[in-house]
């Protein structure tokens, strides 16, 4: 709540609640999450998807906890009224989700490719198939997935071999999809599958268009993954054998249409990175005040929760935390404000930063549990597991540096670039040390922008959009209470922007001549 | 072999090897890691250690992986001649264990306390008893363990609460220990407990005295942890009940003794994060090789080892492995030259960096092979999985960080630090960038050296020593011929240690004022 009140723009979102119920929705989110979501958890990691007979089976509870989220309304906070949705602002999904993907990332797979199918098909779909889908998809009746990458083709969409063919009564699709989370499962009897595939022979993506493909004739799942982590979402191969589909949108337009999704699923990886962050911040906390080590041999051993090095690991993490939290109100008030633009310049940092700060988190609690921390006996294993994966699916942090550099800070002559240092600008003009930040980062960028050559660019995405992310932390500091942590973050951001700079400038010695 | 070269007095080292035999030794190390022990790494990984009956079996192979590592000589290279070893210098031992590291570490943890206790009865235990035993774990005909950790005290070894009663006939020993490698198993029929335990009523560590206790009566497993990694390696409860014992050395002075074996301990994890990172590397080179992704749609997709961000990726990794096997050589090159105190300052970092090193290299595996390496297909994940137990064993970095500021740097008015500083201003002199960071790291420590309050040097140690490693590397890299990683390295290594003084200076912010 206070996160929410502290996001300049949630008190003029049309159709927010007021604080009363908003408050009544966290509540009742957490103790959903808390009562039925949490305990499936650790069981089905241990247990795990299971595919027999080309059918997937879910762990035990998993179908009742799917029930819960679904007749609690949970996966459509965000859909219109009209089709089946409660029609809340896209911020009010972005401040409950956490408390969900930290009761149970692997479950939630489930909602999020199933709210994001929802979103797209509300979006592009024709209006019948629409009004057949979407309010199934709100009500958890069905469920749905994104059928991107294939075996030859996994960020590079040009090379999708995938193909659609119109037979004359109606549109079908071949080929093999693979990582395709809850591709298959027995949580539901209908699957829709979201298929980008290759309608015409045009090259690159262009030939690309969107399908609905539903489970059934001509759709096998040939296999899941044997995976590090999230083993409760089972991460299915697809094999489409001309399966009957439906057009979604405009032909040659999938991709164009994708984007619609690639939002959803990028704020939802931010909520898992905060909700799995949480969780971890949370499991470390209670281990350090329990845990007695060192002080005089002769008095009582000390909670570990005192020593400064233990208090340093918790404090960094709670502040990474709390300005990721930020981060993501801010994203999604700006959509719910109508200002896309500045949602979608931050998208690629929350989806980032968020699945590295659940990384971060979940190694910092095995840190403080020691060697507890490495066993099974304690969630911290797990949570390190799988929260790998936040990094790589959905878009890899390379990529999504790409995006960051090229499409959102560069294009349009920086004009989003721009918008953010204005508003920062302006928010930090009262803090020098803030300020200073802003314009490290600002004088970073006058190279790039100035910079024609691609490859060049290509190579120092990474580095400059962690420089970014620090000066967007610096920025959304002034949101928070000073602290012991809030002083360490801006007495390190500095350096720690001088030290991606560096990166960035010695980034261009890795361009293979050869290549690119 | 370049690296050994370029470590200065490796040739004043006494009874080292030839070149034409050094290389000899590595070649042999290598042909039986890979032919070998390697094959038995991932399969032992997914069956694991199982504890029944009171009993640990290892996975199939482990035995006979064993016998040849005993049989050719591999665990007591660096062991006297008269003791059954090959009375190498330590730094043969710091080239060649990679090789076995990287090949399986869950199975050298046999070899590793078997090599640190056949040290520790070599130098402190009666004749009798040292002939006995020495011999026979340099053969592998027995192994060994160290057994401090209980469940009340891991790292306070001042709160111990094994007792060992001399009852007229000889010592007992009662209590329980955690956390012991190979403290079961069946690969050899007997195993030796080197012991910690209290033996008079003297406060703290003063009371504590080192016993032998073999399997046997009184001495009982009772049970093995189910953990992230090293599934093939058991870790044991062992419960002693009146457990016959041997005195090792004298009474009183058990913690004291302990230090010979730590530094095999510290040096030995330091090989396995070289070795681990290695393969890491190796396997993230091969796939980025093969993997075709990207580039004009209408030509085949180029190789992603020509994407700039993963040859930076590697080439980051690449240089710091270089870097670690260099300080490897450094420390072991010394104590083989009697600079034991030398030696001393430098294992702290090396076995906290070494083990930082094999999980981000891991890490980095992971991100390199994209979906893939999150998965069972590939190893990068049980590396991952594997790695990151080594910064919580033998001394988390914690306590670490705190043996190196503390005992290493400051005591004796700063001798060592001094001795580093005066010898890398020596051998950076001509190199202005380089001889910059090492004056940074000096400056960074001038603070620290007039402090008098321990609980501010130990809030600021963890930062402090990675910025002393920030300057070791910048010291070691003139030993490597010149790249575009190297270039990088040292373009970010006086922002990186301006990092870390930032957080040094910051660290007093989480001193607990009721606490320390």
């Amino acid at each position: 709540m206070d996160a929410l009140r502290a996001t300049p723009g949630w008190h003029a979102v049309a159709g927010r609640p007021d604080d009363a119920l908003m408050a009544a929705i966290l509540d009742e989110a957490a103790r959903l999450a808390a009562g039925v979501i949490a305990p499936l958890d650790g069981p089905g990691d241990r247990s795990g998807a299971r595919h027999e007979g080309g059918r997937v089976t879910l762990p035990p509870g998993a179908r009742d906890g799917f029930r819960a989220l679904a007749e609690g309304g949970w996966l459509a906070l965000e859909l219109p009224e009209a089709l089946g949705g409660a029609g809340l602002p896209l911020a009010v999904f972005a401040a409950v989700n956490p408390a969900f993907e930290r009761a149970s990332p692997a479950l939630m797979m489930a909602a999020g490719s199933t709210r994001a199918a929802a979103r797209l098909l509300a979006e592009h779909a024709d209006p019948a198939t629409r009004d057949d889908w979407v309010p199934a998809l709100a009500a958890g009746l069905r469920t749905a997935t994104i059928c991107i990458s294939e075996p030859g083709a996994g960020s590079d969409l040009a090379r999708i071999r995938t193909r659609a063919r119109h037979d004359g009564t109606g549109w079908r699709v071949t080929g093999d999809k693979i990582w395709i989370s809850f591709g298959d499962h027995d949580l539901t009897d209908r699957i829709g599958h979201c298929v980008l595939a290759r309608s015409t022979d045009d090259p690159g993506t262009r030939g690309l268009s969107l399908f609905l493909v539903e489970r059934g004739p001509g759709v096998a799942c040939t296999g899941i993954e044997r995976k590090l982590g999230l083993h409760a979402s089972p991460t299915c191969a697809l094999h489409f054998d001309a399966a009957p589909a439906r057009l979604i949108g405009t032909e040659g337009r999938g991709l164009a249409q994708l984007f619609t999704m690639i939002r959803q699923m990028r704020l939802t990886v931010g909520t898992q990175g905060l909700g799995v962050a949480l969780r971890c911040l949370d499991m470390a906390r209670a281990h350090a005040a329990e845990r007695c080590q060192g002080g005089p041999p002769d008095a009582p051993p000390l909670p570990i929760a005192r020593h400064p090095d233990i208090r340093r690991h918790l404090a960094r993490i709670a502040m990474r935390v709390d300005l990721l939290r930020l981060a993501l109100l801010e994203a999604a008030v700006s959509a719910d404000l109508g200002r896309d633009n500045r949602c979608a310049w931050l998208l690629p940092m929350i989806k980032t930063f968020g699945a590295e700060l659940a990384f971060d988190a979940a190694d910092m609690a095995v840190t403080v549990l020691g060697g507890a921390g490495y066993t099974r006996d304690h969630p911290a294993e797990q949570a390190l597991r799988d929260a790998r994966v936040f990094a790589i699916y959905e878009g890899t942090t390379a990529m999504q540096a790409q995006d960051f550099l090229i499409r959102q800070s560069l294009a349009c002559e920086g004009r989003l670039l721009d918008d953010f240092l204005d508003r920062a600008r302006g928010d930090c003009a009262d803090c020098p040390l803030r300020l200073a930040v802003i314009e490290d980062f600002a004088a970073l960028m006058t190279a790039p922008r100035a910079e024609t050559r691609l490859p060049r660019l290509r190579a120092q995405a990474d580095p400059l959009m962690r420089a970014a992310w620090i000066a967007v932390q610096a920025w959304l500091s002034a949101r928070i209470p000073g602290s012991a942590a809030a002083d360490l973050f801006l007495a390190t951001a500095r350096p720690a922007l001088a030290l991606q700079a560096a990166e960035a400038r010695g980034a261009h010695r890795f361009i293979d001549m050869k290549g690119h």
